[in-house]
C-alpha cells in the first residue's frame, strides 16, 4: 500500500509540475504575444506616418514639375524660347539647355552650354545649332533670315548671352 | 480502498486534462506568436520599401527645385526676366507671376496674370506695374526710359506678350 501510495504521489507531483510549467510557459508566451502586439501597432502608426509623409512629398513633387513646366510655358510665350524636356543636364563640360528659339513660321534648335571660363568666376557660353533634323526647305528659311556665323559653333561670355538672344530674336522675326 | 483509488485515478485524470489543456493552449500561443512575428517581418520590409521610396522622392524633390532655379537663372541672364521666389501662383482671376526685368542700371518689377479672355480659348495678360518700393531716384531713372502708359495697369492679347518684352527691355536698354 504505501508502494502505491508513493508512486500515486509521484504521478500526482510530475503531473503538478508539467500543469504548473506549461502555466509558467504560457505566461511567458502571453507576454510575448502582447510585446509583439505592442510592435506591430507601433510599427504600424510609424508606417501610416511615413506613408502620409509620402503622398504629400508625391503632391509636392507633382506641383514642382507643373511649375517647372508653367515657367518653361512662360518664357516661351514671352521671349520665343522654349527649353526642352530633358534639359537642362550636366556633363563634365558644364550645364547643357536644349532650346528651340522662334514663332510660328520659323525656329531653330540649338544647345546652349554654360562652362568655366578661363579664370575661377567667369562662365562661358558655347553655342551649338542643331541642324540635323532640318529639311532644305527649313534650312533655306533658315539661312534667309540667319548669318552665316549663327550655323557654327560660337563661344561668348556670359554678359554677352542677352545681346545673342536678342540679336537672334531680331533676326527671327524680321 | 476502491474508493481511494477511484479518487486518485480522478486527481491523475484531471491533472492530464491540466496539462492537455495547457499543451494545446501553449501550441495555439506558439502559433499566434509566429504569426506575429511573420507580420512583423512583412510590416519591417513595408516600411523598409516605403523608407526608400520616400529618400528616392525626397532627392528627386531636390533635384527638381535645383531645377526651377537653374532654370529662373537661365532665362534671367539671356533675357533679363527674372521670376521672383513665391511665384508662380494661382488665385481666383488666373495664373500670376512675379517679375523683375532689367539690367544692372535699371529694373522695373511688376505682377503679370494670364487670365481667361472673353472666348473660351483666349487667353489675356494683365500687366501690373509695381512702383510701391521705388525711392524717388530709381523712380526717376524709369521715367526716363519707359512711355507713360507702362507706369499704368495694361492688358493685352496673350500674342502681344512678346511685343511687350520686346517693347520693355528696348526701353530698358537704350
Amino acid at each position: 500500500m504505501n508502494e502505491y501510495k508513493k508512486s500515486v504521489q509521484e504521478r500526482l507531483d510530475n503531473a503538478d509540475l508539467l500543469v504548473t510549467k506549461s502555466i509558467t510557459e504560457n505566461n511567458k508566451l502571453t507576454l510575448e504575444i502582447e510585446q509583439k502586439s505592442q510592435e506591430l501597432i507601433e510599427l504600424r502608426n510609424r508606417y501610416d506616418e511615413l506613408d502620409d509623409k509620402y503622398k504629400k512629398l508625391k503632391q509636392m513633387n507633382i506641383q514642382d514639375k507643373e511649375d517647372i513646366e508653367v515657367v518653361k510655358d512662360f518664357f516661351s510665350h514671352m521671349v520665343q524660347v522654349r527649353i526642352q524636356t530633358g534639359s537642362p543636364y550636366e556633363d563634365e563640360q558644364g550645364l547643357w539647355f536644349n532650346i528651340s528659339q522662334g514663332n510660328d513660321s520659323v525656329s531653330i534648335d540649338y544647345k546652349l552650354g554654360f562652362v568655366k571660363g578661363q579664370t575661377k568666376e567667369s562662365t562661358e557660353i558655347i553655342y551649338v545649332p542643331l541642324l540635323k533634323e532640318l529639311n532644305l526647305d527649313e534650312l533655306k528659311i533658315l539661312q534667309d533670315k540667319l548669318p552665316t556665323y549663327m550655323f557654327e559653333t560660337l563661344s561668348f561670355p556670359l554678359d554677352a548671352l542677352n545681346q545673342f538672344y536678342t540679336k537672334m530674336s531680331k533676326c527671327l522675326n524680321k
